[in-house]
């Protein structure tokens, strides 16, 4: 590979800040449009059977989607194809499926779904992301990539199709508090850690090592008295920490420079973030260690130049009992 | 700096092996041939006050002449210059003295001292290095830099300069067995974090992983019943394994990949750790984590391309009673 086809994901002397235009379209009931969240996008109806939702295990804000997808039983309403863990500067691709190609859309790169939609799309094919399969001139074209609408969208637009019991993931009488509890986890933790780990300075860099361990301190804290974020329900909110700390010690330790201390140094999040692994299959069956270390080691090879995977960590705290049930 | 400029520490493809061609001369009583030890290189008499010891507090391999010369006690006999904690392909450099410059030996770059031994000397510039202060022919010249050497010709040769209560490093009653455990300690600890760091290939650092935490859990179980490497009390085994177990967890669990745990985790080396740094100054007075995590994380370009340095781990810990003493 020569020099300019090494993908650069440390921002050269300055702070990490991520690209944050997605296609912002959304599935919502009989196409209406929502009270919330954007509606500059083209809305979608909800249909069971007919979208394929993209989300690579490796991915932490694809894994919000799988867990979700599964905590509310709408596994048999929306297929889900998952691309391997590593990727070029192009794009995400089907390389654990045979052949090497997605079943249903019959590709092998995430990218020409984006291409089906716009071509020569100009950002970052991502995951998680939607893709239409109704046989129509959209056939095969992304939906949607705007992550944090999606989750929202897949518990207040498909609730006809969520199983019985499913839980209420977005309860009305915390909803103000869990929205800001959200916000900080996004710009504290879920993006702190990349913050850290793509910062293009030492300046860069602690600053915001002492702005992610604020924030775990915080969390530390207010799990002290409470099994979930919001108290004793799981929410929205508990999924979308859940993808950081459960990459925290395999991948942002170490390759993110987050070594202040390991997730199991933190006696709290410790034992929520296994409460969580053990309670419930939603996060233990989206959780796939090896592709984890595998994504990060691999991909950013300008901060990882060998592509070496560490063996570690030994996983098998993950398994004593949290106690916190 | 271009890309040929760039220093390369990892053995592309392929197992990482020291170079351990040294400069074998030895400093040892009326210039005797000792009856140990390589005899190969030039004799140099014991003489306090001639000598200078140039040992970097970065480098494991210089620290240990660091803390055996305090151990015994021969700071008076034999001058320190400490050179900075990063270096060049080409020298460790005396940066951080006042001007830059060692204040004995009038130098800035270490090379030059290896240079004034041997012209465009073609192999590593190293610490420890011994270099001689006598005002004659070899003025500003090394003696030798053959690390396992030094330490023990400081116990053996300068014996009758000692403090009077010098601890006896090399037990004669438990010497066969030391040996056997020091040469343990060197191929699967000392230099095993190397062999994962450096490793070209997935291949080679996993097994250079295995035969690490192989040995570590041998040490493990070894620490569960005595309180020293050989016993109840201090030897020259202890200072080998200590260098390693000091730069465990602020360098080598990350920026080696040697991340089945962290020192911490283990308690019987982490509170063995713990004795030799609260119970000794030799061991805390010569140990600057900041020093050791800039060096590693600095110099090592090809590992980590950013050279930022973490602000990690929390070093709080090293303060915590061992209670083992």
């Amino acid at each position: 590979m020569s020099q300019d086809q090494v993908p650069s994901y440390v921002e050269q002397g300055r702070e990490f800040t991520r690209d944050t235009r997605y296609i912002d379209d959304r599935i919502t009931r009989d196409a209406r449009v929502p009270e919330q969240g954007p509606t500059e996008g083209v809305m979608w109806p909800v249909e069971p059977g007919r979208y394929r939702l993209i989300a690579a295990k490796a991915c932490p804000w694809a894994t919000r989607t799988l867990i979700v997808r599964q905590l509310l039983g709408l596994e048999d309403v929306i297929s889900v194809g998952l691309p391997g863990p590593t990727h070029d500067a192009r794009s995400w691709t089907f390389d654990l499926d045979e052949g090497g190609v997605d079943p249903v859309l019959g590709i092998h790169f995430l990218r020409d779904a984006y291409d089906a939609r716009f071509p020569d799309y100009p950002r970052g094919v991502t995951v998680p992301a939607i893709v239409d399969t109704a046989g129509g001139p959209t056939q095969g074209a992304v939906v949607t990539n705007d992550f944090p609408w999606i989750t929202h969208d897949l518990f207040f637009e498909w609730r006809e199709h969520h199983r019985a019991d499913a839980p209420d993931l977005w309860p009305a009488d915390v909803r103000d508090e869990m929205e800001q509890v959200m916000q900080r986890i996004y710009t504290e933790v879920n993006n702190g850690v990349y913050r850290c780990g793509f910062a293009g300075s030492q300046e860069a860099y602690d600053a915001a090592y002492d702005r992610l361990f604020t924030a775990l301190d915080w969390l530390e804290e207010r799990l002290a008295d409470r099994r979930f974020l919001m108290g004793e329900t799981l929410t929205e909110a508990d999924v979308r920490l859940w993808t950081t700390l459960a990459r925290f010690d395999a991948v942002y330790h170490g390759h993110f420079k987050c070594n202040r201390n390991k997730l199991s140094e933190m006696p709290n999040l410790w034992g929520y973030a296994r409460d969580l692994y053990q309670s419930f299959p939603a996060f233990r069956d989206n959780t796939d260690f090896d592709q984890i270390k595998a994504h990060y080691y691999r991909v950013h090879v300008d901060i990882n130049p060998s592509g070496i995977v560490p063996k570690g960590p030994d996983l098998s705290g993950w398994d004593v009992p949290s106690e916190r049930a």
